[in-house]
């Protein structure tokens, strides 16, 4: 069944090749769909285009189709073209001519956009919550680790004292600026498009405004001709954000996988948590973070693929749109996977405590040198010719101890303040409220 | 089972992480896998690692299992890592201790090299095909609407004459020039990395140039580094291959859409191909070629998304090539999907015979006019700065015969002659020769 | 010269090849390296590593640097590396050894990290402030041609009843959001790098938070290896952001090249912006649109360029860092000029007051007639089919006369919202703040 | 000057956004538009447009202003649109109203369009002659250090014996395959897309195929509308073919940093080709191979960008197409330094003779233990657990002798093929009777 059924039946093969995915994908919206359904009935009724008793009638199913919907028991049937043809047919079925009246001053294209709009939230939601998780995870390890130094390097090449404390709290920190990526999403996502209809507005006397307090939105898509642009552009948003995460969460896993090997040996995982060779006997890899790695490098190109099928496309809804999903969709349950597996993976983190001591870190503290020397009273570029000519003519000796002491330096890793800074931008989300809305809706 | 199997267990959640959709996209690999392995012994048993009782064995029980996957009833055992074990496993159950023979002077990474080589030749001979067919439609339409004009345009301004028939001829020869791309990536992975092993070859004295003939390849991929980085550059090379058609069906299916469109009106679908609106009911619209569209563009995202993937991995194996089939393999499917969509639809093609007697045309005309006088001895400038003052003074009168007779133009197509390059085209793959050398593996 | 000579000298070659285009792109730079230097000695003398009397000879000088660089006279050698050098070379030979000293508890990385984020606060004021512009004049024309009917679209077919006022008011509507995308990039960038020397730190007694508050941070970037990081982490965001206001920009380009071209003749320019052709003297190009359009295009590639370059590289810093600047500093400007022009153009926007009535968009209002047959107690599913079946059969009569009333429609265009939201966002940034601290600084 | 000047002005402020920065990159063009004209006039002649008299006043101009050109000497006015503007005032200025006569027949469309063609396939030659250049210096490198082992590397631990040799030979070969892009973009290129004019052909009987051969084409673009498709096709072919070799240095690159830092210590260069550090006086670092990775690294983003600029075009010239060189232009002379400056520093590169007797590479002999056991008559699967269990339990003695000697392993390197290959490659080009058609034109 198809809600724009006409007369002439559309080729199967036709039909076929225009549904893809959709009856899959369609299943993420399903409980988004029927709280959009309870919130804009509500307010049908109170500007008059539907009887009390009817709101009442529908209401009560819908409520019902929501508790199947979370119990990931309401499914498409065969032929049935997307998730609203669905709700719609199955509150006519039981509810006969009332049920479809749900439709009055709706396009499926706001249908739709609301759908996207309140399953992205929750989304986001999940995603801000998995970063909290990892953060703290990656603060807790580098607290525990403060005191293992490692080479820092620049060009590849030994260059000044790092520890796996620093090492770790800055990945922490990367995580709570991808936040702000995370919130720019939100904030664009989160406005209501209900009443734009087809893109051009209803000549029902719709109160977007109602709809918009019923469903958490913080204000209106004003323009309906720009609510149908938020198609397109509220996912490109969501997959800069995701794009951003991923992008900590990759030069991480470079640098875990860098670590683990033999050439470094600075860090190493359990057994359990590598994998072999066919051919090799001796190795474990670190295979977790090579996936990671690959998985977020390609989260990376999510937006590009989204301007690509975006790019040059006039204003107005065209059938391309339904493309968005197919790796947006995917592309966020693999950024909570990786987000999770890594969390877990560094929860097991084990730590070489022997690494500075190689003597092929000894030119990590001419920089070290050259300060003292500074604080001797040598002018700056002068300590640092004395040292350089040291080194060349190999007299220098190093000296291992490290006196850093600044904010954020190797004696005071501000994790405090990195972990305060996360818990600010969280409570930026209005995360509660939403929820609040959802079960005044539901009750 | 996995091959590298340890003594120690692998954490069930890091397993479900690292398998991720191998199972299921590995399929497609495994008649390529089972020719491989029957190259592979072929060779082992002439080098003399191997019985010629064992190879009559192996191969008796592979060529078998042949069979079974040509029919699709080869499957992955939960719990299986890959292709490679569960051909392996089914071999030592059946064979016993023999089974495990084939694996000698091979890497894992080697034999998926040759399996996904195999496979994209494949898949490039079939997209081979539906060009040939597709553009033939094209051509066949582009003859019978040779005569009916429409404007051109330039800026998206009504220009200068052009024809049904010459808007279709030229996305015929568009294609013919995608198949130099596809026959360059053809070049790039028909090349033979068995022996390579995990990259850095095997001291067993492997002749490599033996299963290179066996399976069919121009030449081996020689240095084994090399041969290991095919893996991604194979890949790429597909990828802009389908990019590239891509792109000519992405062009296309946007002029498909604006002619559909009542602004334009020049060409229409039977009903059966045309979709509805769910608010709109007067609405038919070409879905079919807004969704062509829509996948084509996400398919040129493909290869920015492989070098994503691969950017700044230094040379060897890692676990991230895993990732590289994670769209490939759809995206080939759909580019399949999209040239067979696109060829039924153009098969069934409507054309408006009376587009160019619109007054919104007629300045068309003046190019035409210009020339007349440049024949009648003005020089050009002074011919166009003439017409240009007719056209401002609204004396212009066009005459809506158009004389275009040289090669390529509206009155000469040259249609033929695009038929024989696609023809040229496609003889210079040795697709005929790749499958005889499989009938003699399998005979 | 160079801070890191050594006794050896680079090869020409080498040289040549390494700066590439630093020493243009790098100007741009000038004035915000001498502000970051005024803040690092005030507070090196603070902390008692510069004399009061050393304070005052830098301070001095330093200022009337910085008054050349405002005038664009501060230049960069031949033979200088860039803008740091200069300085300090122009220092040293003022000052003389005391020159060096504004180098202590510095690297070039944090040096060249807080210029950039200083110069990019202040490309996004130039921005925000463009669109506040630009909105105007949308809002302006948009209540200008608020009567104006114009067709809606979807999939491309005549849809909806639209208008020139619906149109312009989405666009400015859809530059709102892309405040917001704005706003994220200044946020992740507003954060102070000074301190974190190689990425490492310094064993000196810095005061990062001082420096914070003199430069008109929010705050600092806390651990030294994420701020290094940050490099290529803040142009990401900022690409980001021009890439979500080049997205509308390029969509509103594509629609004014549609709606100029004779096929919908609903929009002209003033003859004094349009261009010719070399061959037809008709022709009215609106070239202007199409160069936003394609400029605009090509700045969405930005973000992926930068992931390009940046993905898998491990922490620490890379000389290919140096190449962020390439085509982000360039695309700044373009994008700037592009919001320029657009709102130069737009403000001698010439409408067709006579659209709708052309018998081609009689079906735009079938949606209306549904909607009347349901107020008339139809249920919607039959309304629709009763129009549909009109239409099938000819019987259907348009009525002109369009009802949409509620929030954002035809009626109700909500542009003074949009307006007041433009003002909300705009507010949000801390643009008058920094300059406060820029003038206290050079006071 | 605009060839298309009309009696209106046009706006300064839309004059200098439309004309960007075509006059510099034109230059570039200079000496093929003369060559193209040249052979359009000498076919008007023949077909009977141009006088006997009037063609050899056009020629002798020509080829005097071609000497000019590849002098460099040719350039731009101030205030002239292009370089096709240019010529023809030159001409005009010099022999009156004959000068206007080589735009017969043409429009601006076709006469870049072949500019370009012709210019592209100059590139291709040299980029084509720098990679014979550079694959040369690796395959003569690899034979000097082919008897130096390093570890192989698989997921970035330590696997199997390679040598520098190996690993020098593999990027070699990669470049052969590289020039399979290159020449599927030469091939897709080398079509002569002339007479073409603003895409929809002419009233004038052109001899198509008469310039096809003066100017060395392969053969014509045939269909007209598609000649015009080939802006932005031609440009991506190239793109995609600079992204393969691009991606072959990048990748070289990162080993080359890598393999030069002090965890690996393999490989360094003369003190002269390395730069230092501001703050660390023992700073050696390859910063020429960190902006090869880099810069190339960023050329893999250019056929996107072109696809963003393309995507949704429909048929027919856009201005957005003079976008195509901004990027292309500069990344053509990007990638041929970067090919020089690798093929000038590998020829200088140092190699550490001793790295293989470390003992953290002990265990890269395992594979080598396990195929000694199967060659002793134990199944494979049996030798690989054996193995792996003296690994596990510390009883592993490596036996540092390696005997690989198939084809293109340790021990055979199969160098000499791979030479063949490239010059295989090389011969498939016709870059000879290009030149020799140039010199019949000039003389």
């Amino acid at each position: 069944m198809k809600l724009w059924q006409k007369s002439t039946d559309v080729n199967k093969k036709i039909e076929a090749f225009t549904i893809g995915n959709d009856q899959e994908l369609d299943l993420l919206l399903a409980p988004y769909d029927i709280l959009g359904s309870l919130a804009h009935i509500q307010m049908l009724q109170e500007i008059g285009l539907l009887e009390k008793s009817e709101l009442k009638e529908l209401s009560e199913e819908l409520k019902s189709l929501y508790l199947l919907a979370l119990k990931g028991e309401l499914t498409i049937d065969e032929g049935m073209e997307d998730i609203h043809s669905q709700v719609e047919f199955l509150l006519t079925q039981k509810l006969g001519e009332v049920g479809k009246k749900i439709h009055s001053g709706r396009s499926r294209n706001d249908q739709v956009l609301v759908d996207l709009k309140m399953y992205f939230r929750s989304e986001i939601e999940e995603i801000a919550g998995m970063i909290e998780s990892f953060t703290s995870t990656l603060l807790r390890q580098s607290e525990m680790y403060k005191d293992v130094l490692i080479p820092g390097y620049t060009h590849m090449q030994v260059a000044m004292p790092s520890s796996i404390g620093l090492w770790l709290g800055a990945y922490a920190e990367s995580l709570s600026d991808d936040l702000i990526a995370l919130r720019a999403a939100y904030e664009m996502i989160n406005k209501n498009p209900l009443g734009s209809a087809a893109g051009y507005g209803s000549s029902f006397p719709l109160d977007r405004e109602r709809t918009t307090r019923l469903l958490g939105f913080d204000e209106p898509n004003y323009n309906v001709v720009y609510a149908q642009m938020t198609r397109g552009k509220s996912e490109v948003a969501l997959a800069n954000a995701l794009a951003s995460i991923a992008t900590t969460l990759a030069k991480f896993s470079m640098d875990v996988c860098m670590y683990a090997g033999q050439n470094f040996g600075f860090i190493s995982f359990p057994d359990e948590l590598t994998t072999g060779s066919s051919i090799m006997p001796h190795k474990k890899n670190p295979d977790v973070f090579e996936l990671v790695r690959g998985r977020c490098n390609q989260l990376m190109s999510l937006p590009n693929e989204l301007h690509l099928l975006l790019s040059n496309l006039p204003s107005g809804y065209h059938r391309d749109l339904q493309q968005l999903k197919e790796h947006l969709f995917p592309g966020i349950q693999t950024l909570k996977q990786c987000l999770d597996i890594a969390d877990f993976a560094i929860g097991k983190l084990k730590v070489n405590p022997n690494i500075i001591n190689d003597p092929r870190y000894d030119y990590l503290f001419t920089v070290e040198l050259v300060n003292e020397l500074v604080l001797q009273g040598m002018p700056f570029r002068d300590a640092y010719r004395e040292v350089g000519k040291r080194v060349e003519e190999g007299t220098y000796e190093p000296n291992r101890e490290v006196k850093h002491a600044h904010l954020g330096s190797l004696g005071n890793l501000a994790n405090e303040q990195i972990g305060e800074k996360i818990e600010r931008e969280l409570a930026k989300f209005n995360f509660e409220e939403v929820r609040q809305c959802f079960d005044a809706l539901i009750r």
